[in-house]
């Protein structure tokens, strides 16, 4: 327990955090039959990215996950797909709090009698807040280490009023001196511990926050730290489509251009760099992904592979087995995209084989998706004429940023032409 | 102006009603460098769309856009470019309530001195709430004419909280006593009126509810009205993401499959009614949509256009043709897609001239796009094995609801395969 604690302290706190998720929410208010937190955009649920989000933090030592009985199966399945550790699943109550109280004491008494680090904090979140960031959990950790209790807020977006009984405006408030209590909080263990236990029947049906009843119950001030408006809750059906948006736009952030020692290859590239870069990606250029790049393949979630006058999928083939030998498709879907580049020379190029070579793409890419790899084809025709070629190359990079930012599984396996 | 009033009254409200559009914010939030009102999905800015639900409503007679000095001729020119009647541009003031009376001063005194019935209710919106119903306007609509004001609220989706003067909690507010303000607001005219020119500069610079400006100065409670969760506020880039997804939502609801009263595209049709419908698409089928199919051209975005064995786009060109005469691609992008359907007898389909047709496909769709037409070809094989031909219709499906859902102008040209 002290080499843990010691490690943790390296790289964030220095003394142990665990996180309970409460995860029994219905799907009510999201317009879908699905609990929202069950929701799948990029063939995940929602709740595996939130668990994924504290899981890479590394002085987070333990996830408790509580879940309607119902979903128990659904949330073992999810753990087990996505690889998740230090997930522990519990089984929620009938309120909000009565579900993160099971989840705060699952912390200390394990029905199977392992040993169990207590943590020192336990920070609260909500399932369907995917996207809060390593530094701003630090942050309420180390406050509520300090104060006992923290708390994320926002400013309110709207002005808060007060209604009469039969529905006219009494009074607003000033909205410069109330904020909206947020996700995540953060406790001392015992505190909210205590804070449970000595709270009535009527806090735990009714009762909506924590930050309240350590207060009431305990006497401790909850210190209030303003959150990034990242830390929204997806509760609408449109909530699903921006979440979405955003896991998008940091999976477009870079792709790898693969040349395969072809020096046309590598001038293609050198202009993929050019212009995609103008569209905010950032392209690196390597020779061969299977060689020694083993940093490419872990950070990329895009592959470019050029391949001049060979119409073989072998490339491909490769990758998607290199890719796999890492892993890489496990969290997110990755996108290869196999760039055809024919030169005038090559006369047979345009006419031989076109539609055996659509099936092979098929066939490849129907069985790469199954694999979560998402598989495109581009064929480019050189021109020697500079405009000609331009505008060629324009089209490839619209091409290519569309497949990239879409990751549309319905066109896997289309040889596109640019 | 009587007849007017009776026209209005027969559809709606039995007074005029004008509507106020503040768009002078700047676009420091969604973290873009365009103001949000003016940032664009699917070719329009959001603005627009805004002044489009307010534009459909037949009983309301005018609306006044406030914009900042900076953006008038933008303005300008989005009106022009989507043909927008009914609207008026003014120049903001230096604070949010200063540019609301301007728009709200325009609606009894015109510069050019031309008459304007001057109306009795005037509803304030925010131009960054484009999805707001015309029944909810309605309701916001009468009730202010009957009690001065009203306005519409949400429910709280956070706990409010207030905070000490060094950041700690002081004190929640229990949750069901208080509920958000939102727009749209409705007033009659003379009272917001009365009530701008009452208010002190203070309330100029710093206010923000126009509802609590009516309250203190003419002693008016507004009537509260909870409105839909669509009412809500696009802020944050993510929200833009939101309300794309919405609209791109309502354009693929239906879809329109013209046969050319070919027996074989009918039956294939029949297949798409049938497997689309199961993923939420109605499809209509009709066998020409130039001869006597007014309705669907007015009332569908998507058309699917099957040929059996004939490679000529002219039926692309002629439905291209149609569409421009009504415009019908003014406000939002229209979908084309033509299906090839190959069958085994016809050996020479598969090999001869893809190269050509590609290019002629190409060319076609650059053309469209600017007429914000977008095109795309899908050609699908006819297989005597039932489970082979099965598995292509089920594959075309999944391409269709993909084009149409996406509407990607960057995969416009493209010649796909089912
Ligand atoms: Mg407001
Ligand atoms: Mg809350």
């Amino acid at each position: 327990a002290e080499l843990e604690k010691h490690i943790a302290g390296c790289r964030g706190v220095s003394f142990p955090v665990a996180v309970v998720l409460p995860a029994g929410g219905s799907g009510e208010r999201t317009g879908l039959s699905t609990p929202k937190q069950f929701c799948t955009f990029l063939n995940r649920p929602l709740i595996s990215y939130t668990i994924q989000t504290f899981e890479r933090v590394p002085w987070i030592q333990s996830i408790v996950v509580v879940v309607a009985k119902e979903s128990f199966g659904l949330m073992m399945d999810i753990i087990n797909r996505f690889h998740h550790t230090k997930v522990l699943v519990v089984p929620g109550g009938s309120t909000r709090h009565r579900s993160i109280f099971n989840g705060v004491r699952a912390l200390s008494q394990r029905e199977d009698g392992t040993v169990l680090v207590k943590p020192k904090v336990v920070i609260i979140h909500d399932a369907v807040r995917p996207f809060v960031e390593e530094d701003f959990l630090l942050k309420i950790a180390v406050a509520a280490e300090e104060q006992g209790a923290a708390g994320a807020t926002r400013p309110l977006v709207s002005t808060v009023i007060a209604s009469t009984s039969d529905g006219y405006l009494d009074h607003s408030l000033e909205r410069t001196k109330y904020k909206a209590s947020e996700m995540p909080q953060g406790f001392l263990y015992d505190l909210i511990y205590e804070a449970y236990q000595s709270c009535s029947e009527l806090d735990f049906e009714f009762g909506t926050e924590c930050l309240h009843l350590v207060l009431r119950y305990c006497g401790t001030s909850a210190k209030l730290i303003e959150g990034p408006p990242t830390l929204w809750k997806v509760t609408y059906k449109r909530d699903l489509a921006a979440a979405e948006s955003i896991v998008k736009e940091t999976l477009s952030q870079s792709a790898c251009v693969v040349t395969g020692g072809s020096v046309r290859a590598a001038e293609l590239a050198g202009e993929l760099q050019k212009n995609m870069g103008v569209l905010g990606m950032e392209v690196e250029v390597i020779s061969d992904l299977v060689a020694d790049n083993v940093k490419s393949l872990s950070s990329k979630w895009n592959f470019i592979l050029v391949s001049v006058n060979i119409h073989s999928l072998s490339e491909v083939e490769k990758t998607l087995t290199v890719l796999e030998d890492v892993d890489r498709a496990l969290l997110h879907p990755v996108v290869i995209i196999w760039v055809h580049l024919e030169s005038p020379e090559d006369d047979s190029s345009v006419s031989e084989g076109t539609s055996g070579k659509r099936a092979a793409m098929m066939d490849l890419a129907l069985g790469a998706k199954l694999r979560n790899a998402l598989v495109y084809g581009i064929q480019i025709h050189h021109s020697k004429e500079a405009q000609l070629w331009e505008r060629s190359v324009e089209k490839l990079v619209q091409i290519l940023s569309a497949l990239i930012r879409d990751r549309n599984p319905a066109l896997t396996g289309q040889l596109l032409q640019a």
